[in-house]
This record gives C-alpha cells, sequence and structure tokens, in this order.
C-alpha cells in the first residue's frame, strides 16, 4: 500500500530567503519534507530527508526547491517528493507622513512537490486594519476596528516567479489601512483618518484581493482567507474565496 | 462576486454530545460557521450565525448538523452553509490487567456542509504509542518509543451514522500500544511489553487504520494522519494517506 | 534534595463550576497536580494523583480545592499539594438596547496550594475593548481601537470566596466598551459610540481595574495584565501591575 | 499609580546572537519591552521602545542588554526598564557513533531589568529523551521512553557572563540521553542503548541539573522544570524546583 507522504515535520531551521532587492534575508524556517513512497521503503528515509536538508541549509531559499526535492525524490527511489516550508519574513516600511523606516513581520511559506505533480505555492500572511462599514453608518461617532490577518496562496503561472515583496504590497493596499511597526503623531492621525475613510468588511477585502490576483498576469491559482479579530466580539469574522469558484 | 464562505470563526461554546452509550456527554466546542454568500448579502450574517447557534446551544449534536445549516442556508438566502465543530471528547476506559477505569481525552470533530455540496465528515484525534522496528532490531536492549497522534477523518457512505466511540476503538487497535490516563504497576508492566513486542513505523500504523477503514462498510471516504513525537528527536515523523490515492 | 514540585500536567478533564446562581456549570479543564516531594517519594505519585482527580472528576469545582488537595499530600506523605485549573467558564450576557442573549466566554483559572504555604488564587481573563484616546485626540474623526484582555489573578481575604461572576464584573466596567456575543444593530451603535466616548490606554485599564480591587473587601492580594491586540499594529500593547507595588 | 510594566510584547524581530565561538549567529525573537512608568507618562512609549528596537536590531545581542535598557529608561524617565527576548538557537551537533554533524534548536532567552532591580537572567531549554525506571523494572523487555523538555533558568553571580552553549551541555548531560537532529543506525543503536542502560524519572532530572547546577561557581541563582511527554499517557510529567528551596 503506498502512502502520500511519509516523512518528517516540526524540523526547526535556520535558511537564507533571497529578497527583491537582491539581499539574502536571515530567517527561521519550520519545514516538513515528505515523499511518497514505493512500498518497499527502507526505514532510512528520515536519514535522507535530514542529510538534504543539512546539505541546503547554508543558502536554502524557493528557487532551490526544484532542486531539493529532486534529489530527495531520486534518493528515495520515490514517486513524488514534497516540500512545505514556513518563516517570518521582514520588509523595512516607511510610515506614511514621517517616513520613518521600521521592520513589519509576515508569517510567509513556500510549498513544493515533485514527481506526479510538479508544482509551487506561495503563501503570505498580512496583517491589515478592518474598520467595520455598518459600526461607522450608525454611529453619530467613531465605527469599531481591529487587526484582520488576510492569507493569501498563490500557485505561480508555468515557471513564472512571484516575488514575497510583490504579494505582500498586492495586499496591503485592499485592507481598511495597512500596518506598521513604528508610528509618529502625523503618521497615526493618518491611519487613523485613513481607515475610517475606507471602512471594509472582511467580504471587501477578500473580493479586493481577489480582483487584484486575477489581474496579475503571473498568477495562476489562489486562495484568499481573511479573519478579523473583532473589537466588539470575542470571535472573528471570516472570508475565504478559492479561484477555481469565481470562474463557475 | 460570490465568495466561498463568509462567517465567524473561533466561537467557544458548551455543548452536549450524543455518547453511543445513549447519554448526553458535556463538553466546550470551537465553532465555525459560513455561508456561501449572494453578492447582495447583507451585513447581518455574524448576526443570523450567533441567533442560531444561541438556538441550538442546548442540545447541539451531531445529528443536528443538517436541521442547523438548513436553517442558516435559508436565513441568509446562501446558496451553502457550513459548520465546523471540534472538541475534547472523553471515553471511560479500563485498565489491562487491573481493570482500573479512567477517563482519556480524544479530539473530535463534525464538519458538515448543506447547499450545493451536502457533506458530513467526522474526524478523531487518537493518542497511541509507536516503538520504532528498526531501533529494537538493532539494540541490544530497549527500543526508542513515544506517544504518536493519529487523525482519521471519515465520511460517512449514505445516511449512515458512524459513532466516535467506534472510530477511535478503530484507530486505537493500530499503534504498538493503546493509551490510558490511569495504570497501575501490572497495568505499566503491560503496556511496556505489548509496545515492545509490536514495533510500528508511522506508516504501518497509517497501513493498519487504512486496512480497517478500507474494510468498514459505513466509510465512503477517509484520510489518515499520524504524526510520531520521536523520543531521540526534536523533529516528528509524519505519514498520511487519502483513500482516493489507494485504489490509482 | 527536596523538590518544590513533581506531578502531572496538561491533564484534560471534565468539570463542573457552581455558578454564583447556584447551577452547577459544565466545561473542560485543563488540570497540573503536583507535590512537595520528600526525598524517599515512591514513584507512584502520578498514579495517586490520578486516582484523586478521577475520584473528584464528577463534582469538581472551586470549595473541594482544599479538600482534593488535602487527600493528595495525605496520600503521598508529602509536605505541601499543589493544584492548577484552568477552564473556559460562560456567562449569559444581555446586549445592552435590544436586550438579547448570548453567551459570553472567559478563561478562568483557579490554583490553590495546602501544606507549608495554604493559598488560594482565582484567575479571570476578560476581553474588552480599548479605543486609543492619542488616536482620537488627534485625528479629524474615527479613532483606532482594538480587542483587549484583562488578565486579573486575586488572592482573597481569610476564607472569603469570591464569585468568577463578579471579577468579570469588575474588569469589564475597566475598558472602553465590553464585549458581547451577539450583537443588534442599536447594540452596535451603542458599543461603537460607548468605546468612542470612553478612550482608555492599556495603564488606564490598569489603573481602574487596580482602584476597584484595592476598595474590594476580600480581595488580599492582586496583580492585573492588559494586552491590547493593536490594530494599528502588528506588535501588543501591555501593562502590568502587582498590588505589592502599590504600596512602596 | 505607578506601574510595575508598561510596553509592547510580541514583537518579532531579526536579531544577532553571538556564539561562543565569536561568530554571530542570525535568528529570530520575540520580544517585549516595558518600563515601570511615572505617572506623568507620555503615550509616546511605545514609540520610544520600538525606535530603540530598532536602532540596535543590527547586531542585537545579550551583551547588549544593559545598555539598550539604559537607553530606553533615560528616554522614558523610567524608574525602570525590562526586556525579555526568546529566539530559537542552533547548534551543530556529532552523532554519538558516525560523528555525522547535524543541527540542533534549542529554545533560549534572555530577561533584563535596569533600574530599581539591575538583574539577568539567562534561559535555556533543553529537549532529552526521558526512560521510566519503574517500567523498565517490572517488564520483562523495553522500556517506554519519551521527549522531555528541560527548562533551566539561571542569575549569574556578579557580572560573569554565562554562555548559552555551556547551560545547555550541563542540560544535555542530565537525561536518559541527549537529542539529536540526525542519526545514522549505528547511532540509534546507541542512543537507544544509553537510554535503557540509564532510566530517569523526571525528578532525577531535575536533582541531576540542580546539582551541576549548584556546582557551577558563576550561577547565583537558578530554575529547573522538567515536562516529559509520557509515551503511554497522554499528560505530562512535570518536576520543578527553585534553588532557593534547596537551602531551606
Amino acid at each position: 500500500m503506498k502512502l502520500d507522504a511519509v516523512g518528517i515535520t516540526n524540523v526547526t531551521y535556520p535558511v537564507r530567503i533571497r529578497e527583491k532587492g537582491g539581499a539574502l534575508q536571515n530567517t527561521v524556517a519550520t519545514i516538513s519534507l515528505t515523499a511518497r513512497m514505493p512500498s518497499r521503503l527502507r526505514q532510512s528515509c528520515v536519514s535522507v530527508f535530514t542529510t538534504v536538508l543539512s546539505k541546503y541549509r547554508q543558502d536554502m531559499h524557493a528557487t532551490v526547491f526544484p532542486e531539493l526535492l529532486a534529489s530527495v525524490r531520486r534518493e528515495l527511489e520515490a514517486e513524488q517528493a514534497g516540500l512545505t516550508m514556513a518563516f517570518p519574513y521582514f520588509l523595512a516600511k516607511e510610515a506614511p507622513v514621517s517616513k520613518t523606516s521600521s521592520l513589519m513581520e509576515y508569517d510567509c511559506a513556500f510549498e513544493g512537490t515533485v514527481g506526479r505533480r510538479n508544482q509551487l505555492f506561495v503563501r503570505v500572511t498580512v496583517p491589515v486594519t478592518t474598520l467595520c462599514p455598518c459600526s461607522k453608518e450608525i454611529s453619530a461617532a467613531g465605527a469599531h476596528n481591529q487587526r484582520a490577518e488576510v492569507c493569501l496562496k498563490v500557485e505561480p503561472r508555468g515557471n513564472k516567479f512571484i516575488w514575497l515583496e510583490d504579494l505582500i504590497g498586492l495586499v496591503e493596499a485592499c485592507g481598511s489601512c495597512e500596518l506598521f511597526a513604528l508610528l509618529k503623531r502625523p503618521d497615526e492621525k493618518f491611519v487613523t483618518e485613513a481607515a475610517y475613510n475606507n471602512p471594509m468588511f472582511v467580504e471587501d477585502v477578500v473580493r479586493m484581493v481577489a480582483q487584484k490576483a486575477q489581474a496579475h498576469p503571473d498568477i495562476a491559482w489562489f486562495s484568499i482567507g481573511v479573519e478579523s479579530f473583532e473589537s466588539i466580539h470575542k470571535h472573528s469574522a471570516f472570508a475565504y474565496v478559492d479561484s477555481r469558484d469565481l470562474t463557475e
């Protein structure tokens, strides 16, 4: 009986991710590495996986995926090999008015398989502010708002490469306002007013991200999930779409 | 633009689950409730969801799913409504030798959709011991072993109902040994020796659960994931199969 | 060498908590049970702990603590026994305008020791809204706001008993606004405006809770921590005080 | 009313930690930064904190703590400033027989305060194997074993500096066996037999670490907690000691 996936999960490893600007960014990844296994598999798979991971640790990044997966697949004589690599990724951002620079963190991931299926997915989780249109409309002053997380997962078209920076930028333009690590007083005034002037439900955020992702020439498929940590409730508001359901 | 799912997540609620023996078990569920939304959706969806949840809170269990989902769908004029309800579930177990009874906890969930798709999934996560066959074979004495978690998710055939108790029992028979909350000394001797005499890799556990699930007359589809928290490593060993891939 | 604590942690158990109104509420607790051990300890401590826990499972609540701890201590001939029991606790709340009732969840805990020290602590974690005074002051319209969590831990004076309901109510009066599971439109207008008219930093929330706790006749000691999940940042704002530092 | 701590938590930041060998290791830290506040505090504290953090981000490590905290304290005119910085830390380890090198991850932290109290704590969390003495003694063959986590927190004596590498090494010598990321077959035989020949309860691990910490000339105070993820139970075994209680 062949299994879809046998391997190791929850491996933590320092990795370097290539930035759009060309530099290599140091971060720490949580990794899963699996293979679709022939029935006669020797049990050394964990050892093979770990050896391959160790070999690439000095310079592991997205473009290395096909090569790394191909060697796992070859060593194990597996029909298919799969790798997921999730990591915090940092971008320097300028505050909107004072232009003070600070570092924002985004949870990102690469997922790939080589073998029966050859696929690569890129995933970014981007925090934004959502300000409730209903609350604004019915209230004499103010409107409830909160942090929300937008998770955008894309499959690039053909051999196209999509930068994390571009996906993050695409999403940050789609909330009531984007977030910053450091804001001076004029910046705080700016983001407060920007959010108030741009109320959005989670559904609105999903739709806006979906429109931009549909218009992107290098995205073949995407899914978008938004979870908003409501300031007036203990639960979250949530919306989700898969691009395959948009064409029905 | 229609979205696949709009709703609320991370709602915590006391619920009562019907046991195989007939009693109602009190537990606490984490709930997500969503709907596939028409484009003209009024924003009252969160209110509708919460109202419906409140209405069923005194006696919410698996058999209530279709009814609960149908009312959400109707109220929202949605094409589809979906509900996920995850909760700890408790079974009294007798220790293998002393027959002392103690209470074991299992993470369980029901997931359902009503509308374009009418589906119900039942999921159990069951802890077992895995004892490494390789470690036993090559060592003069002893063998490394550890706790592992088996996640079995099934779709019942047609309108069949499958008890959580039956799925848990199916899985517990498939590790090197099952777990107990309370073991006296003769019990501890029993489980230590049972595991030593029954070495299994994560792959072996997946295959054995898969064979039992394939043989079950009321299971239409299943997936099985096993994560073993290796005692000699900081990472986990992992194996997974989807029943659709077994027939290829 | 005597150890401060030996025992078991991460035990999950169904328990019943007595409500202020007299009823017993069913919930699920995460439990740690430890003892300060004599050097000659037999290794049966886990078994003793589990037996005692099993014995009290049908009706375990705060008033049972001294009795439960005393039996653990006696069985193990331990100098001291300690128990922590954390659980979600539910209160029915009426929405401020429509008076619609819904169920709110609060993370609560009892912690106790019997032996060298005889102590009991009661802990509630209560979500509130915080609306930023600075953001309101400098902005033409609106103000950033978000969910915050207030953790109040108290030691009752002497043999006084303090209800969870009373601690939760004390805290809910100290945010920019309290939270509800279900709000109709007039309620949403009410809470939006209430928060806008009552801006508070995390420091303000801590100070207000501290003043009420100081004024409470049955509270001998307390600590207060507030974490606010800022809607304009990815990090949290935080403030903390221990009542012993207020008198210096 | 002065508060013990006002500031920010859950800030994620790339940092560089100096290794014992002299190199700088890149990792990602989760940071809390607080100050004991004068009553007239301006609300710019978050801005000050973030500015100071940003300034040190290119080369932040333990020896920088007093300087970083002193500037926070000065800027805010605070009585006291506090910083906690937790991060995964990686060490290359050789397998015991094959000498194959692989990278192990350890959760580490620095905690410090400057002001009323001047303190620095260093914390390491080290995974080890525990093999149950009772299970070995009573069973015909084998013995249950599992991964355990040892958390050692120390306060260095005077101005002494203690390397993370030394604390990790101290703890790794105190389990039934230490863990490795990569083991060849002869290594797996070695660690299996080593654990079987060295059975230890969680209490034994705590006592052995305590003896080594007491004997260390540069450790003024310590606490040790061990949690063992029992392979035959769903709960954990736990033991804890604070060095102040050893001298009573």
